[in-house]
């Protein structure tokens, strides 16, 4: 199943996106894709919902906006140098147990919205992930165990300001929490439609030019591994995005360095997830 | 005024502490005390029904568990390093520009629950802090204006587990967020209630002996700093909280280092923002 929230930013309804791609409105079903819905086994209920309903309900036009597919998670964790050749890229060792840093939930936006460039920022960059969704609360889960705790996986930008995240002191939640900075989707996909998320390509083009591309099967935690190392630290809730890291190519590591700048388009995509799109605009007051 | 927010855990009510001691029930008035709360003018509003209905609330007895005083705020951002004499026993300078942090919102818990010893833990830490509710969403505010965006002040204890923070590998925030490791409360005090917030005496109290003692004069950054600083680089939502760092006493300053084992008795308070207690227990299956 895919899941869709389709609407004007803040009042966003919950939607499926159907196999034949056609895209209808759940609203009738439940009010939103949040924590509780997740917590309610609400995926089995709307998928049993669907088979009966999915004729009845109004379809969404093609032209509408997309949200993110899940509203307002309690946090997202990033796992930080995951794929073995952007660690080397940003001159980091490949780590002996997953890095984890938060990026803040106010900057989640629809996977094609525009990407504010922050006031005075010269070092926006861009990275392609892999985002898991948890699917119900999960403390000291173990690796055998984690995948019951996943409910589907997500497109997401990792949209990092370098100077922020290192040249101003302190931790990296400074450079990833900027509002913009996570376009999540076009949807979540339901675990069970992707048949093997550790062999998924995925990719990002910078106005129109592939810079990352890669394959998830070059982790260096899987997502049973990260989904319980995290949750050896924290509970992980319903809805709550894990984000896998990203792939060699981000503009850091580029030689010279390569930022974005506004007009900039940015395009990423994960086999199976689906593909999105933001141009990059400067803060207006 | 004072937030108060009380019953079982996961099922707390909104109320009052009026200005006799009295506790209040005022979910008449509101659900709870929500971003939405704060964001339509809930405190004002609450105050003005107060005066009218103060007297037809029901009393909350006084041995019902107290909740922490914000239901789910989006993010709970905390400043390291921000009392001079701290930065000196963890061995690390007075920083330059604040360093920020986040922790998961999934450790709120009420100021008098128990502590949980995370499973394996040896090194978990204590810090009393002062914590700034955010009243209204607060972007690029300059530090002459950042005043207006505060709702009031909490008591906060950000517990630390030392080996998860420093040792295991990247980001603080893996030795931040373990479940109970904010106790936030016992109320949320208006901005109106403190006279000056720079000059509050807050201390904290192992086994009935005090070790840390401090005046949030001694802070590096003090306030509109702060806000204004992290709202450069994030959104600030109303019911967020920013934990503005812990002064001079914590275990890992000991020699040798002293940290909680299960049974030990935590109290803590700041002057005019009351006192909260926590009992630390081993973690249970």
């Amino acid at each position: 199943m895919k899941l869709i929230r389709f609407g004007e930013a803040g009042k966003e309804k919950p939607g499926v996106q159907l196999h034949s791609g056609k895209r209808i409105d759940v609203s009738n079903f439940c009010a939103d894709y949040t924590e509780d819905f997740f917590k309610n086994d609400g995926l089995a209920n709307l998928q049993a919902w669907i088979t009966e309903n999915a004729e009845n309900c109004k379809e969404v036009a093609g032209d509408v906006r997309l949200g993110p597919p899940v509203l307002k998670p309690s946090k997202i964790v990033c796992i930080g140098l995951n794929y073995a050749k952007h660690a080397a890229e940003s001159g980091m060792e490949v780590p002996k147990e997953p890095v984890i840093f938060f990026k803040a939930t106010s900057a989640i936006v629809g996977p094609n919205d525009d990407l504010i460039i922050p006031k005075g920022s010269t070092k926006t960059d861009w990275e392609v992930e892999l985002g898991v969704v948890i699917g119900k609360k999960a403390s000291y889960v173990d690796e055998a165990d984690a995948m019951n705790y996943v409910a589907g996986y997500v497109l997401h930008n990792d949209y990092s300001e370098r100077e922020y995240q290192l040249e101003r002191g302190g931790q990296w939640v400074k450079g990833k929490s900027c509002d913009t900075f996570a376009p999540i989707g076009p949807y979540l996909v339901t675990k069970d439609e992707i048949e093997d998320p550790h062999r998924l390509d995925l990719w990002l083009k910078l106005n129109g030019e592939i810079v990352q591309k890669s394959n998830t099967s070059d982790f260096v935690f899987d997502i049973p591994q990260v989904v319980s190392y995290v949750s050896q630290y924290m509970t992980l809730l319903p809805g709550d995005i894990i984000s896998t890291g990203t792939p060699f190519g981000v503009g850091m590591g580029f030689k010279p360095q390569r930022y974005l700048r506004p007009g900039d388009v940015v395009e990423l995509g994960i086999e199976g997830l689906g593909t999105s799109k933001q141009t990059a605009r400067a803060y207006k007051e």
